[in-house]
């Protein structure tokens, strides 16, 4: 009811005092998040798990620009959806307001953190945090920078809350709270989100895998097929819009092969290929039906030598993960056939997948990136954690 | 896919078709009609719901009305929700697209089959009906013009499915669909919706059930607090957003009570009164508890007198349903308010809760009233059938 009754300037100030807050406590963070990161490699983490646990000055700098962002973006709660007197004389409006409260489960980037706190006070929601066990401490000192800024605004420090008590039963006690949880923001693997759709009746914004495809068709520039490829697969291997398979047209497979090959094997990629792939390039690993299916979240590369833009969409439709998935082409009619035959929640064309984003599509912070097809698909911001009102002012208007 | 490749065009001539295949149909229809009716009067169905069940020439004509609406709809597929260059030059787009396969569930009313098979082809999608077992008759009626119409149309006969195997085993399979449903609209009781939340995966949009409330403040007009009450509460008692419970402030109840319980003693209401409400009206029966949490779908209403504008909403927000709520004032800032503390799809001021819904808010058909907040609130009309797609061309744009 206290969010439901605050002014944008109201979560302005809360979003600029948590800001504060969190300058103030880098020390603390980075001390909690040393603690996780210690536990993590005794327990013998993964490289690019541990990767995406480890906090930095630069990954404390990103957080707090990315809340300064948030701060400054426009307030998404009562704006005016539609606004029109019908023929009847009633004068019907919808209104934008905030979901309520939001669940949030996610895995170990402590960052995400500050992301999911930011977009859920921007859009007048509460929210419940249950992050991953690995990264309780830096969960844990975050927050406590963050209800101090919400102590010194005029938001109650519970609109963010931690679900910190370590087990599983925790977990399944909050996904059976469907009378005070609006909606449910599951952001991690197939198995958390399978738990969630299977042990709960919230409503849920789904966060599944990134299975994202790149196909490059046979009239593709070399350059531009080469850098693409690159960028997609290595600036950020670990997250949900890299890519994870290459399809290459069988028209342009000789031309283009060699060079893109030779240019990942520089960046340490490991390749897997189809039997054709293998024919042009066959230093190459082979691939099995079981790499088309998953998401390395690594340096890895699966490759698949395909004829034309059928076979393309055929895999990206039997294999993707519906996320993002672009094309490289100079030929305008096989983009736009692509773009309406892909059914993802972000096409590209000519552009990298790392580009499938709220940064990049002008969004500002966001919570995660939907592969539901329901309430928010792509990219999740503060607009995305709204619901609307119908209004309907009348002058005694009665049903015939 | 089929749906996916079709264009607005196509659409229209579909609905077209199966519009003159229902008008065609009409005799086999009330046959198939009186064999349903006739069953459920043997298994001594209760006389709303039997109401509900029963088809006429003027609910023949009412079907046929408005599916001519939803063919002169605009189409909600490929609508552009944004096109922007961003200042990197990335050209970015936000492009609606059909759900992909609806599965609808709801109970008696037959004319629901054509409303949902009609909103649902018209937003592209393919739809998989699973009636009420007490209309199977109607409904395969129903379904048998509807696929006559569509086979003389561009869209597959499939586009529009009824699941007519008797028995629970048979909607258990369908709710475990969840890799082939995109989304499930459920129309019906708590039971129905606690059934298909419990045991689906699928993305549901919710259609709970309509205790409405109106709430006659102090200062309400006399003819217009009568007419509001006997609109809400009689012109359609078996429908979600019909009147259940009436507030009214303790401030008005000597002045307004008396001619409202007249009005509705006329109309055969049975009224059930708090304490307060029979010290004034002492003919009442007592409501209780019970009676507040109450969904009748019949002629009763349950009515409460209110100490002012604070304890309505508080009334509203521990027993209504979030569906539709109203206030009868002339005072502006008061009604400004209750539209702000009201939690609920829909909110009225000086109109009757009857009007809630797509043909007073502009919408044409509809699939039937959401109560969830998620995707769809209020009305569910083809546009709220969509999802959308983000779409972002380059030049060879890469993530820096």
């Amino acid at each position: 009811m206290a969010n439901a009754m605050a002014t944008p300037v109201d979560r302005d100030t809360a979003i600029q005092r948590m800001l504060e807050a969190l300058r103030a406590a880098r020390k603390p963070i980075l001390q909690a998040n040393q603690i996780d990161v210690a536990r993590a490699e005794a327990k013998g983490m993964a490289a690019p798990l541990l990767k995406r646990l480890t906090l930095t000055k630069a990954s404390l700098d990103s957080m707090e620009r990315r809340l300064q962002a948030i701060s400054e973006q426009s307030d998404p709660v009562g704006r005016m959806r539609l606004d029109q007197t019908m023929p009847s004389g009633l004068h019907v409006q919808q209104v934008t307001t905030p979901l309520g409260v939001i669940g949030m489960i996610y895995e170990s980037r402590p960052n995400v953190t500050t992301d999911a706190a930011g977009v859920c006070i921007r859009s007048g929601n509460a929210v419940i945090l249950r992050g991953g066990s690995e990264a309780i401490e830096s969960n844990r000192a975050i927050l406590a920078a963050l209800h101090s800024g919400l102590e010194a605004s005029p938001l109650p420090p519970d609109s963010i809350q931690l679900l910190d008590q370590p087990g599983h039963k925790v977990v399944r006690q909050f996904l059976a709270m469907h009378t005070f949880v609006d909606a449910l923001v599951p952001r991690g693997g197939p198995r958390l989100i399978e738990e969630v759709e299977t042990h709960s009746r919230i409503p849920i914004i789904r966060h599944y895998d990134g299975i994202c495809h790149l196909y490059i068709a046979e009239d593709a520039d070399e350059a531009m097929a080469v850098a693409l490829t690159v960028n997609s697969k290595c600036q950020r291997p670990e997250v949900c819009n890299a890519l994870e398979t290459l399809l290459i047209d069988a028209g342009s497979a000789k031309r283009l092969l060699p060079p893109i090959v030779h240019a990942l094997s520089a960046q340490r990629v490991e390749l897997r290929g189809c039997p054709i792939t293998r024919s042009i390039c066959p230093a190459l690993l082979p691939a099995t039906e079981e790499d088309w299916a998953t998401e390395y979240l690594d340096a890895t590369l699966s490759i698949r030598v395909v004829h034309g833009l059928h076979e393309a969409v055929a895999h990206i439709e039997a294999y993707g993960s519906h996320h993002t998935d672009g094309i490289v082409t100079n030929t305008n009619a096989l983009a736009q056939d692509f773009v309406q035959q892909v059914d993802s929640a972000s096409v590209l064309v000519n552009a990298s997948t790392r580009l499938s984003g709220g940064e990049a599509y002008g969004l500002g912070g966001v919570i995660g990136i939907s592969t539901g097809k329901l309430h928010a698909r792509g990219p999740v911001a503060a607009e995305h954690l709204t619901t609307y009102k119908w209004i309907a002012y009348g002058k005694g208007h009665l049903r015939d």
